[in-house]
């Protein structure tokens, strides 16, 4: 797992991924006290950054593998960047899904060219059901973060953070990055420890599941204790995967864990001031770089908001809670 | 006004204006039948393409005109873009604005910088005091459209639509633009004429307030009946301008009008499938794309979201009406 890989990622992605703009606001920079940049990711295909790993992990594998298809467990994020990315190559994709997962996140993957294969949480185990079909049908798994095309093809996401960071004059600082397994976190702070060593990767989650941050601070790998009762849930894993862990050890500052509420004030600012749709485990990030100034240092401060899947209901209710940001 | 002025205005944005993406969604392109490109100018500072008109306008001035200021009557997009312009040059802006105007366009105005001057539509005359106010103090009107530096800045969505499209692969077709008085859309149609002839403008307004597409139809200006009824009523305007209805005339196909409906659903969609914000007068292009596909032709068609500034409430009626797009 090198910056190499990364490039490679980059070379492939060319014309597949959205490059994404870097927005600010006046009047983000007045509550954050500094000027924050924003890396949208919500605007890349299906909604986030998955694509790009996705993308990367299926256009690496020889063509006589990729040709029989991939498989992958989520219910989220990653299973629509898996099934788009299967799609534009032609393969077929298998993502297997708990039987409770959303309508509208099994429709979405349907709709994006994926067989579905749904399965009993309490009753039956999708490992099991997915390594028979893997092993039936000769899929790939593609992981969501532990998996070092993924991490490159996530790294992309910091080459444009540090090209477009260099365009508005910023060279220093923090970069507030969304985590959850690390994949995002990890290859962007490879891409910038090559491009843009004076920016710094610092991991943000959701309070209660904040084990990358207690991981990186504690030397080695931590877990979270639970895995519901978070509306960040996109973003909650179990621990730090075991090839992100070490990329993040090396190289990201202390982590910030944020509320819930905070995260909800973080999506209607975005609505607000910078037109666009975070999922609240997208918004973390921004909270991060809006309410928790004193843990920053610097002049600037660039985020991410790593994903906009958010039904219309909850993301509703965030705008109820703070019409006015 | 010539397609010079464009390229000269895109001269003076450079590295002020957001060069924002080309988005699109298979779900989109579902409901259309066919290729449906976003051109998301909600992105742009201030939350739409008011701003490129306005930097270009300001920028042009000469510099000891500049320097006295700048005036505008406006209580929505054209106030904001003026305001953020004229800070961003160091210059003073003054906006003329009903006292009726919504607290939070007022408070957002003064918040990027200008003094804001309230007047009573019932009993006062704005064009009076603005009069006096800019003869006072030497300020130069910026005009909302009929204004040749104007329609310049605005051209410049046309110069990258005709760049992002060729990238994607699309020289032929329909470029649906949400329509006031005709600066966005004359100036997109007046790049593409040069820089891609094989796309042709059509303008998007309201149910019952076509003023551009019946002056189109009929090659002379008509004005609308009424001034009030429609949500989306930052793109309700009397009629097409003397400098914006000529191009119009010369280079726009027939134009649609959108339902208040249908420009909330497509709002929907928008949040849905492409996570930005759009208000319903920056919606109605994307509900022509959508809804109208009987009256375009060809495999793909491209339009603009030419704004974003909606407040919550409404924003959350959309949602609520069409949940699932």
């Amino acid at each position: 797992m090198n910056y190499d890989m990364i490039t490679a990622a980059a070379d492939r992605l060319r014309g597949q991924a959205r490059r994404t703009p870097l927005l600010s606001s006046p009047f983000l920079d007045e509550i954050a006290g500094r000027h924050v940049l924003i890396k949208p990711e919500c605007l890349q295909h299906t909604g986030s950054f998955k694509f790009r790993g996705a993308w990367s992990a299926v256009s690496a594998l020889p063509e006589d593998v990729r040709k029989r298809g991939v498989i992958a467990f989520s219910s989220g994020n990653h299973a629509q960047g898996v099934a788009m990315a299967a799609a534009r190559h032609g393969v077929p994709a298998v993502i297997i899904m708990p039987q409770d997962a959303p309508r509208l996140k099994i429709d979405n993957t349907v709709a994006l060219g994926a067989e579905v294969v749904l399965y009993q949480r309490a009753t039956e185990d999708r490992d099991a059901i997915g390594a028979q079909l893997a092993e039936e049908r000769g899929l790939t798994l593609i992981k969501p973060f532990d998996d070092p095309q993924v991490i490159a093809g996530q790294g992309t996401v910091g080459l444009e953070i540090a090209q477009q960071a260099a365009e508005a004059g910023v060279y220093q600082g923090d970069v507030i990055v969304c985590c959850g397994g690390g994949g995002l976190s990890s290859g962007i702070a490879l891409a910038l420890e090559h491009d843009a060593p004076g920016l710094r990767v610092r991991t943000a989650e959701p309070e209660g599941f904040d084990d990358a941050a207690r991981s990186v601070a504690a030397g080695e790998i931590r877990s979270n204790t639970a895995m519901d009762g978070s509306i960040c849930d996109a973003i909650v894993t179990p621990q730090p995967g075991n090839l992100t862990f070490p990329i993040l050890h090396r190289l990201a500052g202390p982590g910030f864990a944020v509320s819930d509420d905070d995260a909800l004030r973080a999506m209607a600012l975005a609505f607000l001031r910078l037109k666009v749709v975070a999922e609240p485990g997208g918004a973390v990030a921004l909270a991060a770089a809006l309410f928790q100034p004193d843990q920053i240092e610097g002049d600037a401060v660039i985020c991410t908001i790593s994903g906009g899947n958010v039904d219309a209901q909850l993301f509703a209710s965030a705008l109820a809670r703070y019409p006015q940001g």
